[in-house]
């Protein structure tokens, strides 16, 4: 199986390491950052090229970029893993649409094409018979996309709750551990590498938001946009309201809940049992799962990290090589 | 997708109504109980069939058994859930021996027959062209086989570590949270219909162990037995430990654990963190997957009952449905 992987920050370089350690049949034959690209029909040398990228900063020939290696390589599958643009999409999405109307499959972490697009892109791709993929989107390693698809299959998923954000995640964590008020939980976060210079992405919920309207689509093809959920952020969440929620064994976590027969789409600090599946650790991310038969299934795991990700991102493209590219 | 149905006890029965309240594409052409059989080509009125069962005791006619049903019937792939035997795996072995020859499909909840004989079915399987599945064997409800054949592709898996005994969990959830002995949780847990009057397979970790053989068979391929598990249950524990372990923060399940690497294969009780993934209350299951990429994931669910065993035979039907039979 032949893959293009376009992007090549932390996403992308765990993806074209693990493709090189791995003996899993998959050679890359086009690789393109945001500054240059490079193609080799006969499988890329990727040692070389992220050597390469180390040293110089950029991986290939500044007279290619992506469009070209979309364009021009000789690939089954995209692999797009630019950084996510919340409000348009893009480049990813540009990306996504050329490879799909090239009839590739395409296998992508960034949130932004998935959750501005989706219904746009899956038509496109079943138009085109080909695979539109996005495990990565969505709680890191944890494997969410397949099991609602194989893993649940025949189920009615009545309800989904998410912690989403390991950032959030950690902030109340250390909240609740350690009695921290948010800002210095804040910071904290900051100094371990867990939250950006500007959190408020993070912080206010708007990332989670985008990984529940990506989710809520793909489960009930209900449209739904960023603007339709109800958020609210753990920025103005206070010492007293945690030591509140633990003196009746209970935490607080910012949980992302879907339940289309109640009409809810929110993201809110909630109050929530110790011992509920949902409540993990650090910068873990928890997904329940509510359906008719298997009633609450529960999935932890890392929801970031550049191993991590690959591990979705593989998942992905091994799905598409057994269903689809060994057929042809 | 034609199936046959062999054992209409609680497993059975959810699985029948679950194919005929849901619009699945599933007819159910042949069934059996341990008494009696019925064959029909168009598809079985199942909720005619069900109501039979539960006012005579049997399904069907007395002339027709489980063997004539596999034979005879027409059917793309047999669903075989008769009653557990760690001994013999009889009749279950039988019948799937006997579908397989005749190249069907075959799904089943049965752990003896895996346990006692992966190696052989598997390649009785291949050899035939058909698909063994068994999700509904470890973890009931929990889509673990789905999640490490898919979701984990290209995953190396290091260890697993799971509680796979709704029985002792729910014993050793009463001993930490109320303070119970041994005795007096299992009692309870017999009134409430979680333990059985003989509850020596469950407390002594055998049902734990029958699962782990399955669950290292299945993923490292090394051909172990019930006999190579190093097993103690919860038989002899002392309210005096369970305090011990919840002064530190702590607490005592029953973990199945395998380590290839390490030569590790047990069961045991074990000291284990509050706030682990695995720490789950009451009858709930789970397992957690230690991998190279993904690092760890845990999955969390229900381990049995009539619908939720449904729910994991289902999606093994459905996932041959999409892998094999609209292909053919």
């Amino acid at each position: 199986m032949k893959v293009a992987l376009i992007g090549l920050g932390s996403v992308g370089r765990g993806v074209a390491e693990m493709v090189a350690q791995k003996d899993l049949g998959i050679s890359i034959t086009g690789i393109a950052d945001s500054k240059s690209g490079f193609i080799d029909d006969a499988g890329i040398d990727l040692s070389a090229l992220l050597e390469k990228k180390r040293s110089r900063g950029f991986c290939g020939t500044k007279k290619i970029l992506a469009p070209d290696v979309i364009n021009n390589a000789d690939y089954d599958a995209l692999v797009e893993v630019t950084p996510t643009n919340a409000m348009t999409g893009e480049p990813g999405l540009g990306y996504i649409r050329q490879a799909i109307k090239k009839r590739k499959h395409v296998v992508t972490s960034n949130k932004g094409p998935i959750a501005l697009a989706y219904n746009e892109l899956r038509a496109l791709a079943e138009k085109n018979g080909v695979a539109l993929r996005f495990e990565a989107t969505v709680g890191g390693a944890i494997p969410i996309f397949h099991t609602l698809e194989h893993g649940l299959a025949g189920n009615e998923i009545l309800a989904i709750f998410g912690v989403l954000n390991g950032t959030c995640n950690y902030i109340l964590t250390r909240m609740a551990d350690e009695g921290l008020t948010y800002e210095q939980a804040l910071l904290e976060a900051r100094e371990m590498g867990y939250a950006e210079a500007d959190p408020t992405y993070d912080v206010e919920g708007i990332d989670a938001a985008i990984k529940l309207v990506i989710l809520a689509n793909t489960i009930w093809g209900n449209g739904v946009k960023l603007d339709d959920v109800d958020r609210t952020g753990i920025n103005l969440l206070t010492p007293d309201a945690m030591r509140l929620a633990e003196d009746e064994d209970c935490t607080i976590r910012l949980i992302a809940e879907a339940i289309p027969k109640k009409g809810f789409l929110r993201v809110a600090p909630r109050i929530i049992e110790r011992n509920h599946p949902l409540v993990v650790e650090g910068t873990l991310n928890a997904i329940t799962i509510e359906t008719d038969m298997a009633k609450q299934i529960t999935l932890i795991g890392r929801g970031a990290g550049s191993t991590e990700t690959a591990s979705a991102i593989l998942g992905d493209l091994l799905f598409i090589r057994d269903r689809y590219v060994e057929r042809s």
